[in-house]
């Protein structure tokens, strides 16, 4: 299974058999490039779990996927009740990415809506939906890439936080596409890449990617920005988001809200890259996302050679924190930029990304 | 060579034999409590720049003691230039730590003031000037520790970033000081503990200390200080310096800007507690501090299993921020709290702490 050979675009596909979603385990970079095959709930269960695959984006692919390879191992009927346990399961998987429960009850509207259908023939139906899903995260990451395009000038240097690349979506990715797309078009950027505690997705995979683009970065510690902005360094922030609020308000991986108080305070811009999916019509503001608490075993014992406190240290590990719309400059999604001159909800309407 | 015995305070104290600097191996902690013997200039340079000691005070002590036992060492003549070579090569150990140079100084001037004593009187006098730092520095520590009790409350929950605390000074230590105090009048203090990327010294020290007292403390990433502060989790935050320059501006480990940036955002009070030994009367202001960096690989690999990133990886890692005076709530010295209702400078002459 080579990547390069079909034509794949980001860090998930369809296996040519059709029988496993394959991924690129992402917990095992930057060191070893390994693609796994996913066949069974749990394995896909966990590998969401255990972020061997993430990114908002990336997981909406993967449930897609992997809602089509399940659905051909279902035999018992009616179909479509254990089709819709198949996908609770998955979706409880990671409460706060809405890309999750937006590609499963994607493929359970259609598995409802040719429920007559023969089974072969549903199920040919379920195949082009996830593959659908694919295509159009393609399609939005270079539209977003493009839109940010108009928010960068020739050299600046933009602060990440966590990673929103092709890793995490699919080409292009949404936080780091304009990076990818600046330096097709000969545009220079210079990138300082936060390393993301607990999980390090900063020093792991953005500075990885960037590297590989042959894009000038620096690695850094997450409480090292406040520094990097009071002395100028920094001309705009690029995050990514794992659900946002009718709002503005942007829930994304923990320390984000950080970055956006100290953009906030230093004057600098503070962009979200957030593809139209990843808003949530159910959340008025951000006070309604759930925000989903991992193991402390994160904080003290995972990467790390020796244990960093005692078994017994009390931890809080919150995965993700909510930025107040108010101090995001703009929301960049791939059908256009919210730059808060109207309420975040009219621009949603306006661009027909809600009713 | 047992601490306990000794009644010794804090992490660093004279061998019984009085030949060599004996201290906590502060980069073994919390999973080895180990003292280790210093006899040379380079064994107390790398003990001092690899961060075995740390902490202001801390470094400052070693500093005292280390003078005198290689004042012991010294053969040749004339014996003052070769002591301040000596305290010049100590100096270098770690640029941004004032405490370092103030002990350095004081141990010089005492052997340039009797530099016509017999060589063992002039040792007793450096002897006794080593031990004084020390005796001061455990008084200094018990004084700002009572007046912390002025700026909290019982069962007020405290952000700490970095280590503060007995380790990195004597008994009590500065920004910690106000924990173990309030712990033995029956105040209840709680804390949340930033781990303090790269080298960890709030997980592996803070913590460590809290929990030996029987104090609530709960370890959070640096990044997360945020959220915390958003929820309301947070009544005040506490944190240590190394350099405080006449305006205010204070030198701390890095991403103590951060916090402070944050807490003001949140309306959140924060403090700095400085033993007036740290103020640095040739710095004007926070623009004046030399800013350590330090090695790359701290960031990816040390504490690693495996490495973060790859090895070509630019780093960043500068070792200290400097959190603009404006941003202190109060900063609380031996000789009392300063508010910001007077500029720090006359608060400083009023003291007696300048001249």
């Amino acid at each position: 299974m080579n990547r390069n050979e079909n034509k794949i675009e980001g860090s998930v596909f369809l296996s040519e058999d059709k029988n496993s979603v394959c991924i690129i385990d992402q917990t095992l970079l930057p060191l070893e490039e390994k693609i796994i095959s996913l066949k069974t709930p749990k394995e896909i269960y966990d590998a969401i779990y255990y972020l061997k695959v993430r990114g908002a984006p990336a997981i909406g692919i993967c449930a897609g996927y992997g809602m089509y390879v399940l659905a051909k191992q279902i035999t018992t009927e009616p179909f479509i009740e254990e089709f819709e346990k198949t996908g609770e399961y998955l979706n409880s998987s990671r409460p706060t990415a809405v890309n999750l429960s937006f590609a499963v009850n994607r493929m359970i509207r259609v598995a409802k809506g040719n429920e007559t259908l023969p089974k072969d023939a549903l199920l040919e139906k379920l195949c082009l939906e996830a593959k659908q899903i694919h295509a159009e995260d393609i399609e939005m990451c270079r539209s977003i890439a493009e839109y940010g395009l108009e928010l960068i000038k020739d050299g600046d240097t933009i602060l990440t936080h966590c990673n929103a690349g092709p890793l995490a979506t699919s080409k292009y990715g949404t936080g780091l596409g304009t990076f990818f797309l600046a330096k097709e078009k000969g545009i220079e950027l210079k990138a300082y890449c936060d390393e993301t505690r607990p999980l390090l997705q900063g020093a792991r995979l953005t500075v990885y990617e960037l590297q590989n683009a042959g894009i000038d970065c620096t690695l850094v510690c997450d409480n090292m920005a406040a520094s990097l902005m009071k002395q100028g360094k920094i001309n705009a922030c690029f995050v990514g988001c794992d659900r946002v609020a009718l709002n503005g308000d942007a829930a994304n991986k923990i320390g984000t809200l950080g970055v956006a108080v100290l953009a906030k305070h230093y004057g600098v811009p503070f962009y979200v890259f957030c593809p139209s999916s990843t808003v949530d019509k159910n959340c008025k503001t951000g006070d309604d996302i759930v925000i989903e608490e991992r193991e402390k075993s994160e904080i003290f014992e995972m990467f790390y050679e020796k244990p960093v406190a005692r078994e017994n240290t009390k931890c809080y590990n919150p995965a993700f924190d909510v930025t107040d719309h108010e101090l995001i400059t703009a929301i960049v999604t791939e059908k256009g930029i919210w730059r808060g001159d109207e309420s975040f909800e009219t621009f949603l309407r306006r661009k027909n990304i809600i009713d």
